[in-house]
């Protein structure tokens, strides 16, 4: 019965096949390696704006700016 | 002192009025059960959105239509 | 399937008949107040160390002296 | 490596330069207290509706009112 | 920059390396679904006393002997 | 009235000292930016097992042994 919250920042494209992908992926996982029961996992995805995600001591935009073009 | 936080898949009919008597039943628990100090209780109430919100690997409303008509 | 997340500080005396009873009264509360299913609502209690604990710029018990006997 | 989440009242006027500098404030001061490596620090805001937050068993305007022009 | 919060209680034999492939994987799904920097991935896994522990209106171990051997 | 949570990764040398000057620090923050109420302002500090914190796809002293030498 495990909880797991997902926090990503809010890029426009997460579709929500997408994040049926990762509700499904780590749900699995958990399974996989602890063998926890998939009917009982929870997964809560929580999508937060670019000006409330910090890094560095940045914003994540100017984080991004300053590193020249990194990951997401 | 306590910190409170509900998370609850965001439907459409929650009322200001359902959300303060969860704010206001959780605190009367806290204060009933542990003797702790009502004026320092903080809840916090997240409503998600159903996509963003899995169980048994799958988002909450395919899990539902696998349940036949579960509960919320 | 509300997911609950309690916080309270680690006082000597919090018995595991105290959150059988928290865990029981906030999941009535969310059947009561909002519908939700019993059988998926997953509630997780912290106990938090008092020095991890602040309010009012202070520790929790240094809080507490400065209030004179506060409650918990 | 720390991470922060910073829970507060979305109030209107809550503006991208303030939670920059909120995200500076926070990773400044973990550096300086803990030694911790700024560039792996990461800061989450959460700007809560008021009706979804609740003190004192009441939701928030409703406790301001009751302390009379009470703070932030 | 993900940051992945992963709750499970805390059951006798959960190893380092067990821990180790929980990062691993969950890092390795937020890049392939999402493409997100491995780098800046956050993963943080909170072990949870049974007691502290609730689901279906009572502390885990009591719901599953309720259940009659259910998963973990 | 904000919540504060820092996740710290458990270092032998944390001291009281150092946690209420977070609390402290992080509290005075708020004020100075948002105005915040810091009588109601509650930090958090959870300190978590080595083992049990992730970046790059590894457990912290994994991830620090191959960045021979990186913050903490």
């Amino acid at each position: 019965m495990p909880y797991v919250n997902i926090k990503i920042t809010r890029e426009g494209g997460t579709t929500a096949e997408q994040k049926a992908e990762l509700i499904d992926g780590v749900t699995t996982l958990l399974a996989r390696v602890l063998g926890k029961n998939p009917t009982t996992t929870v997964v809560v995805i929580d999508e937060v704006d670019l000006d409330n995600w910090g890094i560095g001591g940045l914003p994540v935009e100017a984080f991004r700016q300053q590193q020249r073009g990194g990951g997401k």
